[in-house]
């Protein structure tokens, strides 16, 4: 590199770690908001996770932003490079694209809409009203819509939505992997719901004390290999990891006495995104390649724990005993296949949070179903009740019978968020797609979980995934690891293997 | 107010509402740093806060900040603004006066020699090995020298130093007070060293199990009106207290098996803090008045709660038979009489932090005068060691046996932070002169502590001194409250009378 390449370097290095730094500090705050901050300080700590959200968007789409990106883009600069260097510019160079045409004002008035109309959704969702909620929505839709057109739109306007979230990814492409999908599990749920062999769930309702809770979920997570001295876990209402800088991961989880199996799933599936982000290379710490490859590929790490590990038989072959040891008496007389069975059961809910392993991607491709609707075919807002109710009938045979368990049960769209339910989905594709590389590569697979040797897993992991932080595309890792594009045949696979074994069918 | 001066003001208050936004997120990463952050994270976390301190000194000392302190100080536009307006002005004004000559690069080599200094400090106390701090403790004390001719010098130099703690004070005040402060404590300490009627103090050496210590402590900070809902208590390793805004006040203490009274006195002292800081005018919110008037001012209202009302016979007249509810085997057979007398023991200790009330005052006068010395007689810095222990034993009848005991005890210097161990005496001073006026206006003050009846004194504080944040000058404080400038007799007659009639003089 030429002298003059890597002075310039070096003062874009300072300006990518500055950003890095409002990153944490923000996550910081979001954090703190959300696991014991004050009550009577959230307003004023809004306004400064909002404060510093805008110094970062300044930072994001500064000239400054504009000159390094455009000099380190000159061909005979980016020959000088090497691969991270130029993800960096290209990650750097996209984002100061797309963004710096949005007038900050125009940023600040969707950030305040946004913000109000996620309590006006709380408000909706408690009281089923779909109609109260409808103005705000449809701002926030036309918000949308013209931040489309100050990005850019290559395919269809959904495609720029969808970018977002999942770089390298188009409609087309989502279409054809979903409708596929969509083709092999709708007859699996229905073969599902008329076999006569329902798992028995009703130990699952009893009160399992939040002290064995906390004491199995921190078991686990240290036998995942979740590094304490770079994390913490603390309670939130809603579960969430945040991964401040490689060496503090912090993950939370919500004990619910007659739920047991919420707090341990999500320990695993935290847990899951939290190994992720304490494992990648140190080396990329002050560049926004710090971070995992897409909400897609960061989903995968997550689900591959929650549900290919940890609603496998194996898994609870091995750790059901210590389960039992915290739960005598509301597991007495149930044995590991009973067990396994209930935590795999197929109900088809009206929520997607509840959803089975199976379910949950139908709930998934409704949801995007729509989103494209809206913006790619102008579907009113107005209708969205009865387009869901329909849709819900179609792939799951049920109809919510308010909004509240329907079009309402979500925060996602209230806060503008258009695009990001595939990530869910797609993770779910992507797990399983790994998941059959890896059985390849570690045969012993299956004995490795069945006797608690999780840390060959992790490994294997942070050696293909992990490490790579953001420094590839979701493609490149994709097909780097497994040989191949996404591919939804292998969760398709994957799940009709496991159910018609587990229903008999 | 014209509407010019009026546009310029909301202009100027954002500029204020940012720089507010960036103190809490600072306030809040060092909160976290103490608590309970993941050890591994702490090196960028440290970067993260100098980053963000360097944003902050910036906008303190920006071109922008220059020319709004300029226009509001003009006589014609000054006129306009009402008294809060113009101590925001004269506040800015000041600091950014004092720092904008500083060149960055300066300020930043000196932050990072601070922190390596810090570091070889603690290595040095524990090694007692004064000539291998000697080299930093040198470079520090340098460029204290250095920035004392940036900012100005008016007075000697090390008003420079003491005005940064203490605005208002000049060196010959409190020569004047600590003079006389030590004129009359030094016979009241020897006449106790002579005095055979000292208190039993063998059952504090017990093992005090945490859980209680904390629920007395959570008490304790209820009984004094700490609002649980605008703060939080949390552990670390030295107690402190962090006011993040008015709504989130957060203080940390440290229980210590063996030494009960140390988590009693801090939850005290640091509720002192913070009840100051939780009821701070909200409309100060978002600019720099909204915190303490002074460092001096801040520890006066620790003091008084920690000491005058904590150390007090009428407190432990209502709150011993608490604590004996909690330790009841280890306080078997000590009646409250006992216990007021054990816990002012007056004993010539080497160390400041384990000091009593009395002697404490001494410690403190020893720093300043060596501080003076330095700065304004040019005492080598190799000579501290010596000058120490000379005065240690002219004031307290002690000479340190090591240095780790005497000049290395405390980290204040390694961070440069010198003309700050004044502020402990005068809050001493303080808090004794506006107790005095206290008794006088609710004459009812005995009764109303000894009946656990502490929310009027909380509110008579609110009224007098909490409300006003830093609008008000500390001198301008203890006047309004007063009717006289700071006076050390109160404080000198205070002790005298409490330990005369403690040890029977």
């Amino acid at each position: 590199m030429e002298q003059q390449v890597s002075q310039e370097w070096e003062k874009f290095s300072g300006l990518l770690s500055k950003m890095s730094g409002y990153r944490e500090a923000i996550g910081l705050l979001h954090w703190d908001l959300r696991t014991g901050a004050p009550r009577k300080g959230a307003e004023i700590r809004s306004q400064t996770v909002g404060m510093l959200s805008g110094e970062y968007f300044r930072l994001e789409t500064s000239p400054e932003m504009g000159q390094f990106t455009e000099y380190f883009s000159r061909p005979d600069i980016q020959s000088q490079l090497n691969e991270v260097q130029n993800k960096i510019v290209h990650d750097c160079r996209k984002e100061y694209e797309r963004s710096k045409s949005i007038p900050p004002e125009k940023y600040e008035e969707y950030a305040v809409l946004a913000a109000h109309s996620e309590t006006k959704w709380e408000d909706a969702k408690e009281n089923s009203d779909f109609a109260g909620f409808e103005p705000f929505l449809t701002k926030i839709v036309a918000f949308k819509q013209e931040f489309i057109d100050y990005w850019g739109v290559n395919g269809t306007r959904y495609d720029t939505l969808l970018d977002m979230y999942e770089p390298d990814l188009t409609v087309e492409k989502v279409d054809e992997v979903f409708g596929r999908l969509r083709s092999r599990l709708v007859p699996l749920v229905e073969k599902i719901a008329a076999s006569p062999n329902k798992p028995d769930t009703s130990f699952l309702q009893q009160i399992f004390e939040q002290e064995g809770q906390e004491q199995f979920g921190l078991f686990i997570l240290k036998q995942m290999g979740y590094d304490f001295d770079a994390g913490r876990l603390d309670e939130s209402v809603h579960p969430f990891a945040t991964g401040l800088n490689p060496g503090d991961v912090r993950i939370t989880t919500n004990y619910i006495p007659d739920n047991v199996t919420s707090a341990v799933f999500s320990s695993l599936h935290e847990g899951g995104h939290a190994l992720y982000e304490q494992n990648i290379n140190p080396e990329l710490v002050g560049t926004p390649l710090a971070q995992g490859a897409s909400m897609g590929i960061h989903e995968s790490q997550s689900r591959l724990w929650e549900n290919m590990i940890g609603r496998s038989l194996p898994f609870w072959e091995r750790y059901y005993k210590d389960l039992q040891h915290y739960f005598p008496v509301q597991l007495a007389g149930v044995d590991v296949k009973d067990f396994y069975r209930a935590i795999n059961s197929v109900d088809n809910t009206f929520i997607r949070i509840e959803a089975d392993e199976l379910t949950y991607n139908l709930h998934i491709i409704v949801r995007y179903e729509i989103e494209k609707l809206i913006f790619n075919e102008g579907l009113a807002v107005k209708d969205l009740p009865q387009v869901w109710n329909a849709k819900y009938q179609e792939y799951l045979g049920i109809t919510p019978p308010t909004d509240a368990l329907g079009v309402l049960q979500d925060v996602h769209w209230s806060g503008g968020d258009f695009g990001y339910f595939a990530s869910y989905s797609l993770g779910n594709m992507y797990a399983a797609q790994i998941l059959n590389t890896l059985r390849k590569e570690l045969p012993t697979f299956d004995e490795l979980v069945s006797s608690g040797n999780l840390l060959p897993i992790k490994e294997w992991l942070t050696d293909k995934i992990y490490r790579y932080g953001q420094s590839l595309t979701p493609s490149q890792i994709i097909e780097q690891v497994t040989g191949e594009p996404l591919n939804p045949d292998y969760l398709a696979d994957y799940l009709e293997e496991k159910y018609t074994a587990l229903y008999q069918l």
